[in-house]
């Protein structure tokens, strides 16, 4: 797989990624999508939500935040990217800590055509109905039960899932890809789990395979972390450092650092 | 004109500024406005705005994530801007890319008096219902049609109208102004726009000529974003440099580096 | 007093922080509580905050950017805090700019039981009912009203009132406690004071006694800055030096550098 052809074709179209995320990351995800060479949108008001999908290359819902004005726009916006066939990325934050959002999540998974399903362990598992246990999820020792709930729910709702961790699995259902670029400062730095949902839009928008897509999305996004760890393990300066390397990256240092194998 | 006067008069009196903006930017709007001296404050209810209006020195209306609550609450804090005699600042942000934002900023056009519209040439035309050819605009090639447009909506409001781009125009609706800073590293940061129709509202609030406010703000914010360029091509560094540059740029420099001419 | 050993323990327990601020504030909040080492979570939804508050070892209210909605999430949540036997922390932001801010600021000390009451002068005078002068608070000179002030509003509601500026006044409405630590740029960089009022927050989940942790806090915070305003006097490097120094200053150094005394 040419995973850095993914990068370029993002930097050459430049494609505009509609966020209705979170207020915590708004900013962050705004300027990482920049840093990436995408153009983001936001915009939240039922009035124009399908409007502005119809403009857009992908569409990125985020319920970070949520509260029913904002849901009921995201599934109008959702119907909308569905019908204009552009994929719809779902980032389900805190999916399992309370039942407002496990519902939220369901809900939304009913009642759009999701094309990728990013979370963590426990927010894919919450969205199964299942229990995950989340230690010992490391680089060495990728959970068998995880891999096996991924691949479940990608079936459940005929889609990509995408579950991020120390090592990023991608499954359609059948396969399941293994990433394992990152690193742990982006633990450090709120935000970078959604930033991340955004960039799996923008390299979704731009090709028909989403596997692949996502799987060089990570790859890139990864290695741009490690570039930065590499500069400063502070926070503030780790936030800045991750936006230059995501700006700074090429397709080469993808196709060259790039940590990818099938299960 | 002596522009970097105006830079002198807002450190000194650090006039607050009321914004009811974007949730991408507010952050970024928060720290540019004490950045340059200003004090912000941000106040979006319905039961307060008009209150908040009263103590402040300058309105700034920005609809880049509206809905039909603020939208409320934007109209009565722009009459009782208006009753205070203090300047407001509309920035039309996407305008002609949703009905809803078109709308939205012909109402606020049509019931607020506005002191200063400052978007991009498609939000500016749109708000006209003009067509404007965007390509082409640069250094030694302002389009004509462009400062036609600027000039007609100026007169429509009777107010002072900027558009901003490489080269960015000030006018009244009868003499323009082109102002010649800046640099493209601005694109690659979220919120320059907003910041600058903030930083326009606190230099309007410190003296009478809002056309010379309007081309000092633009002046200094340019050399702010030159300064900054020279020191950095990476957008999370730029955006930290840029912010810094804001704070440093003293008023000799800015006389001694605007680049401004009469059309 | 060992200072130090709050910071210790709030690394060690990684509390979960329930915050519910404003928006201009909100990723400057989760990024400065990841680097203190505690875990921040925003939630604002009706549907939600209850259920979330009982997860969390922590409350936060912030009305910098209230509205009706937010108001009445923000007494939910309280009460289910009350419930819980966990922390409060309020902050009154603006309360006596407008009249909703303060009635607001005083139906929230009513119907919820406020642990912390963190404000500048103005704001805590405001929620007395007082005048307060506020000129000529510096380092020798804390003006005696202004404490008499802070008892008042802590025997008001029987909580623990912190009141910021050149010097931090810590009081249970019987003892005064003076934290001289700090620097003038925080007052450069927005959400300085509501991110204190968060860490103040963590800092009370981990132990028993409020007025010690919120010592505590003061000053490591206030060192902290003196760290960062030691490398730079930009407010954009600021920013990121400051949450650097958050995450790198160490127990003993803040046992070494408080600046603490009783009055």
């Amino acid at each position: 797989m040419n995973v850095g052809q993914w990068l370029t074709r993002v930097r050459k179209e430049s494609p505009l990624v509609h966020n209705m995320t979170n207020v915590v990351v708004t900013n962050f995800v705004a300027n990482g999508l920049l840093a990436i060479g995408a153009s983001p949108v936001m915009a939240y008001a039922k009035e124009e939500v399908a409007d502005m999908v119809r403009l857009a290359r992908a569409l990125v819902l985020n319920i970070g935040t949520l509260n029913e004005t904002d849901v009921e726009a995201m599934l109008i916006a959702g119907k909308a990217a569905n019908e204009a066939n552009i994929p719809v990325v779902f980032d389900p934050v805190g999916a399992g800590a309370t039942a407002y959002r496990t519902e939220t999540a369901r809900r939304i998974l009913n009642e759009v055509n999701i094309s990728i399903l990013r979370g963590n362990a426990s927010e894919i598992a919450s969205v199964a109905g299942e229990q995950v246990r989340t230690k010992g999820v490391d680089a060495g020792d990728v959970q068998g039960d995880l891999m096996h709930v991924a691949k479940k729910v990608a079936r459940m709702f005929q889609g990509v899932v995408v579950v991020t961790g120390k090592n990023d699995i991608v499954t359609d259902g059948e396969h399941v890809t293994i990433v394992s670029n990152g690193d742990a400062m982006l633990t450090k730095v709120t935000g970078t789990g959604c930033l991340l949902s955004a960039v799996l839009g923008a390299f979704a928008s731009v090709g028909e395979n989403i596997v692949e897509s996502s799987v060089a999305a990570l790859a890139y996004y990864g290695i741009a972390a490690e570039k930065a760890a590499k500069q400063t393990q502070a926070p503030g300066s780790f936030q800045l450092a991750f936006l230059n390397a995501l700006y700074e990256t090429s397709a080469e240092e993808v196709d060259e650092y790039a940590h990818i194998r099938g299960e």
